[in-house]
């Protein structure tokens, strides 16, 4: 049997499971996996825990125990390959093995080394039959979910997304700063859904000693809090900033070593990143490394013009979120301090991915030109 | 029989039919008619025409004419109140009570002041039952495509739009003025489909003279031009503008008469006006009466950002259309050069009612708060 509609349509369905791994599974992908008895009934579903919990598939076995239904001959629907090794808990490929399944379909091939074809393999020399969606809605919708994980592990940085909230006239604030509110109360909770999703929130030290924010999920439900990140290149932040006092890990990266602040924001409770750049600030692309390593897949900014004009100068906001107010305000603040241009054929150039209605405001997605190049649309491997 | 989901859904093919009335039918309401023989059979369509042409009804009655199907006992269906009056042409509610039909839907009473309500009455006057549609998406349907008509009609003058085409960081022209493009191919043509509805095209001088504009319908198929007017306190209009070059009518509208260049637009082919207000300028609000006057239901405006700034602080800003590029900027002009707001609760307030994509950018619309209050939504007379 090829890859057919039901097929699609069964991904898709594992995909929408995934997508309850948000602020759960961090930083492991966001995974759901579909089972079905050989004679076609539904046996189990289920998604991905936190890290060192079960996967998605264990998950999916665990509720086809429950049912008592049958899986020998049964086929496993999962929106990325199974794992292949021994990380914190044991392979899912041989549990998908042991269940005695006949066929797994496969969203999306995971491209970390450790997997990367081996569980497609697995499962084949097992003799099970395995089928890899073609370029289309459930490979396209896994890759969304898990952009910044697959951001990552290709990268080696996280999928950076820069929010900004503005009038209709592009202003983020009054010139005196003011700022609160713009946007409404419906599109200031779903941007804390998409800090939700991030494993790190970024600001610089100007809106923090601005606005003093905290900067973690409160408006929506969350099991786990992001790491929240100050750029802050001579250590100004107060040790009494109220994003210390916020439950969850505060770094404060600086680029000049200021030991007595140092010491006093270390007693605060944050901790320390000295990563001095070439130009004396803080190396950007090297912190991005850095939390890539640490296991930052989706990295949320919301920080002030001067910190959004560093990262889009050095090319790294991968996409904008743009709430977008139904107001004018006349003179105020740019969404970013950019240099002038040349000519307009030299704007920064992004594609319009989103457009949706919030509460009374409009939320705008635009990918960066060429930023999700690493998605490679082609056959898979495996 | 009451008004029932086939009214509502025949009302909606007659108004798809009276949009093809755009650019055709002006000053004339955009109607729609759709003829059903007694035993339900579809026995002519119709739209209104040309001004002095034949009216929706009159054209579905000729089609039915044409396939030779009888009207007696059968029903139709009109986006607006059937006409009552001798004007150029004879009252359509006679033409179709002489078709002797027994029912006619109509998805909005007329508020011009000669039908209102009396082509109602003549048809029941004649035993015929009319049925009004209740609030709902026919009716709307209806006041949107003929919303400059409305406020014409109920307010005296015209429903002024404000096109942009501006970065997403709400930028017009780089500072030095170069705005040539900003957004693409798609959202040009779909502009001037935007002025093919409009009665006129309004710019200020400032423009005409940076970019020398023709503002005419050029990248969409019209069977007429609008008018388009210069606001040109001191009549600095070259007379060899390219405007003034191509078809159809211009009026240039200044406040201090300058009598030898004012010959030599004359002489060009504007049209000329002298409106001065209080503070020596143009009488915006004058101007727009005088408009609805002559005619004009939609005003299109494709002006800077004084211009733009001079009308949304008189208020006379009904709906803003604005193309988004997926770009920023940086420093460039804004949409409007509007005052310091004392606070952001000040912010003029809009309401988004649409967003697409056109092409590669985005296109909003949002209007005015109350700006339409004059389509009442409640019950309707007659």
């Amino acid at each position: 049997m090829p890859f057919s509609d039901v097929d699609q349509a069964l991904l898709l369905r594992a995909v929408a499971l995934a997508e309850q791994s948000i602020g759960l599974s961090d930083p492991n992908p966001r995974v759901g996996c579909v089972l079905h008895t050989a004679d076609g009934r539904l046996a189990g579903e289920g998604f991905t825990q936190q890290a060192g919990g079960p996967h998605a598939e264990v998950m999916a076995l665990r509720a086809a125990i429950a049912t008592g239904l049958p899986l020998a001959g049964g086929t496993a629907w999962v929106s990325l390959e199974p794992c292949a090794h021994h990380g914190r808990t044991p392979p899912c490929a041989d549990a998908l093995i042991n269940a005695g399944l006949a066929r797994v379909v496969v969203a999306l091939v995971d491209p970390y080394a450790q997997v990367a074809g081996r569980g497609v393999e697995r499962l084949r020399a097992a003799g099970i039959q395995v089928d890899l969606a073609p370029p289309g809605p459930a490979r396209e919708a896994a890759q969304a979910l898990n952009i910044g994980f697959l951001s990552r592990v290709q990268r080696s940085r996280p999928w950076l997304r820069l929010k900004v909230a503005a009038s209709l006239d592009g202003r983020t604030a009054l010139p005196d700063g003011r700022s609160q509110w713009i946007t409404g109360s419906a599109a200031r909770q779903d941007g804390h859904a998409w800090r939700r999703r991030a494993g790190a929130v970024l600001t610089g030290s100007g809106t923090l000693l601005a606005d003093d924010p905290q900067l973690d999920v409160r408006l929506v439900p969350t099991q786990r809090q992001p790491l929240r990140v100050v750029l802050d290149s001579s250590f100004q932040t107060p040790p009494a900033a109220r994003l210390l006092q916020a439950d969850g890990r505060v770094l404060v990266v600086g680029a000049q070593a200021q030991p007595a602040r140092m010491d006093a924001l270390r007693q605060a409770g944050a901790e320390l990143l000295l990563l001095p750049g070439a130009d004396g600030r803080v190396d950007l692309a090297a912190l991005l490394q850095r939390l890539a390593a640490d296991g930052v897949s989706e990295l949320h900014v919301e920080a002030g013009a001067v910190l959004n004009a560093a990262l889009l100068n050095a090319d790294l906001v991968d996409e904008l979120l743009v709430y977008t107010a139904p107001k004018l305000l006349g003179p105020g603040r740019p969404m970013a301090d950019l240099p002038l241009l040349p000519g307009l054929d030299q704007a920064r150039r992004f594609r319009f991915i989103d457009c949706q209605l919030i509460g009374e405001d409009l939320r705008l997605l635009a990918r960066r030109q060429g930023a999700d190049a690493f998605l490679q649309p082609g056959a898979q491997p495996g």
